[in-house]
């Protein structure tokens, strides 16, 4: 196959937009780390402010929100399903005890590894393609709903829920 | 000037990534908005919670933070230069009254629309160049840092300040 220039030029583009996207969501990876890192697991149990979800249930929402870009992407199934109900269809709830700090600490880490091998496996046209939560009518018309804008979104929301668990540091 | 098919191309490619990271923008200022409508000015003269920001130094910060983007993207000056040492340069300090609650709802109207505009006169091509924060340089070596970066890096940030606003809402 002979690829022309421009095809190559049009590839490169992608790839750069897809890089931007991505350095975001990594950097936004790096601060919840270097966050996390610092809090005990007893601080992880303790609410962000008078009230307000614990660190232990945000820590949960984000792995299991963060879990559904895969099925999402068409890259396979989530890692962690069980997590869905507990922190994304409920509340912060003390009384339901379904994962320890140190298990959420290392889904965190093991969801993170997994989605940066599938990302770095996903051929760069691939990423402005339909995702599986919206329909081709839908899509047709709205073809910036796509796969990097669920990216985008999800990393939104993670700096959204880094904005209240940074209210532990001390 | 012909343009070819394939600049067409690259043209539509460009215009598309800028919609996605645009419409992102957008919708986290519509959430903002949102929120700020639903706050008394007495409200955003409170702590989001204890011993935390005052919701008008994080209104104020974000439009000072924002505000920067029009010199930093080459488009002009800022139009509230005299946020900046209140605002991003200083903590937030009660005794320092330099704007009122609705000065700042204003301000902010404001400037989303002069960004709007801006925004919408910009060439899609110049979305992928050099910022003015960044050496010609580094620029070389990570081309992924241009004005549009900016944008995406903006709106994490302000998406960062709105889980903690959130904490205002009854």
């Amino acid at each position: 196959m002979i690829i022309s220039e421009e095809t190559k030029s049009a590839t490169a583009d992608r790839q750069l937009f897809i890089k931007m996207v991505v350095s975001n969501w990594e950097l936004q990876n790096q601060r919840l780390n270097g966050l996390i890192d610092k809090l005990s697991d007893d601080q992880m149990l303790q609410p962000v402010a008078a009230e307000k979800n614990r660190a232990i249930y945000l820590l949960g929402h984000l792995i299991a929100v963060n879990d559904g870009m895969i099925p999402l992407l068409g890259l396979g199934e989530r890692l962690f399903p069980e997590l869905e109900t507990p922190f994304v269809k409920n509340p912060d709830d003390v009384a339901i005890h379904t994962a320890s700090v140190a298990e959420l600490r290392a889904s965190w880490i093991k969801l993170n590894n997994a989605l940066t091998v599938y990302f770095n496996g996903m051929d760069p046209s691939d990423w402005f393609t339909k995702h599986s939560g919206i329909s081709e009518e839908n899509f047709a018309k709205e073809p910036h709903r796509n796969k990097l804008n669920i990216l985008i979104n999800r990393t939104n929301h993670q700096a959204y829920h880094l904005g209240q668990l940074i209210f532990l540091k001390s």
